[in-house]
């Protein structure tokens, strides 16, 4: 099937909503954690991070101003802090919820049933049940004049993980850590490693390092 | 384990690299493809990949002015077109080969084996074999000042995938497209559905509207 610019605008809106937001892939599912200034925590399911650099070790975010992540927003420009929480399966439900336009003054942590953690003078809650867990502060903000969406990036200077998951040249084993991958606005994946390649050169064939997960 | 902002800092840079990139979770994997003023093709991997906006359909890159990802963008700044391709497990291999640092006149597609497909008035290869491609025209670009890399926001102004692969509601299944998750700097993995979640209201509880992919 061959659509045009003109065929995609002429979709029905939730039609096109569910087939544009498919058309990266797969995404990251993670919930992002913040408190307002009176200790009121708040949770949002996000597929929207991004890496952009290492050193230091920068993650955006592209944030929607809608009901629902408006409450994660504002939390983390006034508090300029926030967590990040890899979903697993086992709570993939809650997780999921967190997405439903509950008022401000209700935590989505006691309306989900996710536990929340804190760490020693870091104003925003971690996801207790997350394997791979990171606190992160605020280090720019823009308004994107384009459509109004928000671009958040964060500088991570806390991160929890398993010893187990951490491989010797210091990649993730995400499937032990069992980090899910969303598409869509509604679909949770588990993974499977196919393989790892080693890094590529132009004068040699490309090579597998590691085969399918045990 | 917990790394405070110290420890990351402190750690080796290729184990930091190898590390941090794997913190966002599961990621897409694409091909960009680009072609210069003459019709010299580039293609380059990236997980890189946001969903930005339905309507428009809008979506955003992040590219490095590294000597890999500058070809990418030199062409897409001066064209102000580009492509994406899932990539599928048929040939990782090729797709992960693109990172290799080619020089600017050897064309990624045929350093690979990869074929170029063309639309009519749309200077910017696709990947033939990528069954999920689409184009996009440049909308808008940015170098962020707090890294120096470059977030690309393009238009989806043509779309192609197969008709079987598209589900009522407009979402794509990315299984049986064959597109891949991308973990890291060089894991691919295939997934597998473990549940589509109805939309979330507050005063319902989470309601699978589909289980594991048959």
């Amino acid at each position: 099937m061959h659509f045009h610019r003109d065929d995609l605008a002429g979709l029905e809106s939730r039609y096109r909503a569910a087939l544009v937001n498919s058309l990266t892939g797969f995404k990251s599912a993670n919930l992002v954690g913040t408190a307002d200034e009176h200790g009121q925590t708040n949770l949002a399911i996000m597929s929207s991070a991004v890496h952009l650099g290492s050193h230091p070790p920068l993650i955006a975010l592209v944030i929607r101003p809608d009901p629902v992540e408006r409450h994660t927003l504002s939390n983390l420009l006034a508090s300029g802090c926030y967590t990040l929480n890899h979903v697993r399966a086992e709570w993939l439900e809650a997780a999921h919820q967190t997405a439903a336009r509950y008022p401000r003054e209700q935590s989505e942590f006691a309306a989900t049933g996710l536990s929340e953690g804190w760490w020693p003078e870091f104003p925003a809650p971690f996801v207790r049940e997350a394997t791979i867990r990171m606190g992160l502060r605020l280090r720019e903000h823009q308004e994107l004049a384009i459509n109004r969406t928000h671009l958040v990036i964060g500088e991570v200077t806390q991160l929890e993980l398993p010893e187990d998951c951490l491989r010797e040249d210091g990649s993730v084993d995400l499937e032990s850590a069992g980090s899910l991958a969303l598409s869509g606005l509604d679909s949770y994946h588990a993974t499977r490693r196919l393989r790892r390649m080693a890094y590529a050169k132009p004068d040699r064939p490309p090579r597998a390092v590691e085969g399918p997960a045990d």
